[in-house]
């Protein structure tokens, strides 16, 4: 089976209209020609088609409240028994706590004002937010799924040439900024350690299993620039990262820690680059 | 002292204009008269004035790295020793740590293409996102601080007549959606528990002091509109803080945990609401 991509395809942009589920899974936005999700509960979900619609769906353009799958009955489609987290909608849980966005597809026949006229339209990448569990209509637990658009948007200012002058800047135009990370990246170093901080050992556990989190030692984008690779990654648990982000504690040049007892915990196949290391402690402690 | 207010001033709207620092002080918009940052390194910062400029300020609109505070020449405004980590430079610190906002006022002679031609420009609530020090040309130390937009954009769709009927559905419109919550209360809880884990007793740190998180019990927004009060937080770590936010644990009538051992600690001053505990415990758990 071909590795699951998560994020945008190249060559496929946001917008882009597919005829049918064969051409979406063709050109591997959405694999699976028949399920909504295209995922695992190992690995997360890569993209989800919106069609038909679920009652409990909800969709507000860059927010959706998504609802999970199973415990339906294939004729009726009525609620018989209760949804639990594993599965597809366990997939989405990965998703939510390791960060990786879901290519959102909607489909002509998607019960919605943003549905396209024809088609399947690609819509962006989602990042699954939260996720919680209700009683359905019939008394039978149903799983809720917030997806929110994963892009940020910068807005520009544009001169209006009939404003008076001291309101001349005024917030016209919206343009997005992608985002290019390696999700693999983050999924590999929390495999590598096996969810648990190289700063104190702790694995946290979650409703959808363990967590922890990747952390860059010398920051993405401006101005730092750190690039998005194995050697400029830590696994951490939530207060290690904070504290590695804010200065609490810094890393020396044999990786024993400043500020905090002991010693970096280091796997042989991690290498991490100390010019990074360098930067971080240049930086961010005082 | 009049109290620090954070966020909005209530009857004042972004792109609201002022004459002079007067007018903006009058108005509570931003109250020192002189002094660019308003702030305490204890409370934090609740608003600055972009004027003049630093040399190392950048503007790009909805994100300004801002330079900070001290060890200039008066005369000169020449680096001549290093800044540091304190006063109005930990207040913005202290900011980003505790997801407190900070207006924004542009004045006509900030130099960047976004002041306003005249007076003094309100431009809304930014976060502080990252702080980090760079060595300045002079070669001593000079804080920077990431700034960014604090309210989210929401993007309506608007439909274009002329367009192909499979592509009438594009972006076109934005508005902003307001975040109102009370500042105050996440101060007040971590002051109650003196940033100390209500499940674990951690105190972690960073270069800014003592850090914990306010964590919303019931959680804010759609669909579950928890109430932005007191009885409706918890003073947590990072880590407990994800658990609890993806069910790895819940509390249960009596306080005692679910899923962790022990019982949760509260302070006879914090009096917790069973109702948003329970439904913390109905939504979040498998």
């Amino acid at each position: 089976m071909a590795e699951r991509i998560f994020g945008h395809i190249p060559n496929i942009i946001e917008g882009d209209v597919f005829e049918n589920r064969i051409e979406l899974s063709h050109n591997k936005v959405h694999r699976p020609t028949q399920a909504g999700i295209s995922g695992s509960q190992k690995e997360g979900a890569d993209s989800i088609v919106l069609s038909g619609g679920y009652e409990d769906d909800q969709d507000l353009g860059d927010i959706i409240i998504y609802t999970g799958h199973g415990g339906r009955d294939l004729n009726t489609k009525k609620q018989v028994t209760h949804q639990i987290l594993s599965d597809k909608n366990l997939a989405l849980a990965i998703n939510c706590q390791n960060g990786l966005p879901v290519r959102v597809i909607r489909g002509a026949n998607h019960k919605s004002i943003f549905s396209p006229e024809f088609g399947y339209r690609y819509d962006g990448l989602y990042n699954v937010v939260n996720y919680w569990k209700i009683k359905g209509k019939a008394g039978y637990d149903v799983w809720l799924f917030r997806l929110e658009k994963a892009e940020t948007s910068i807005h520009k200012f544009e001169v209006k040439e009939d404003s008076p002058n001291y309101l001349k800047a005024t917030r016209t135009t919206t343009t997005q900024q992608r985002i290019d990370r390696d999700y693999n990246l983050t999924i590999r170093i929390k495999e590598i350690y096996d969810f648990r901080c190289q700063v104190c050992n702790t694995k946290i556990f979650t409703n959808a299993g363990f967590y922890a989190e990747a952390a860059h030692i010398k920051p993405l984008g401006e101005p730092h620039n750190g690039p998005d690779t194995l050697d400029n990654l830590l696994c951490l648990c939530p207060n290690h990262h904070v504290m590695f982000d804010y200065g609490g504690f810094a890393i020396d040049e044999d990786f024993s820690l400043i500020d905090l007892d002991g010693k970096l915990n280091i796997k042989p196949e991690h290498e991490i680059n100390r010019e990074f290391v360098r930067y971080h402690r240049e930086h961010f402690t005082i």
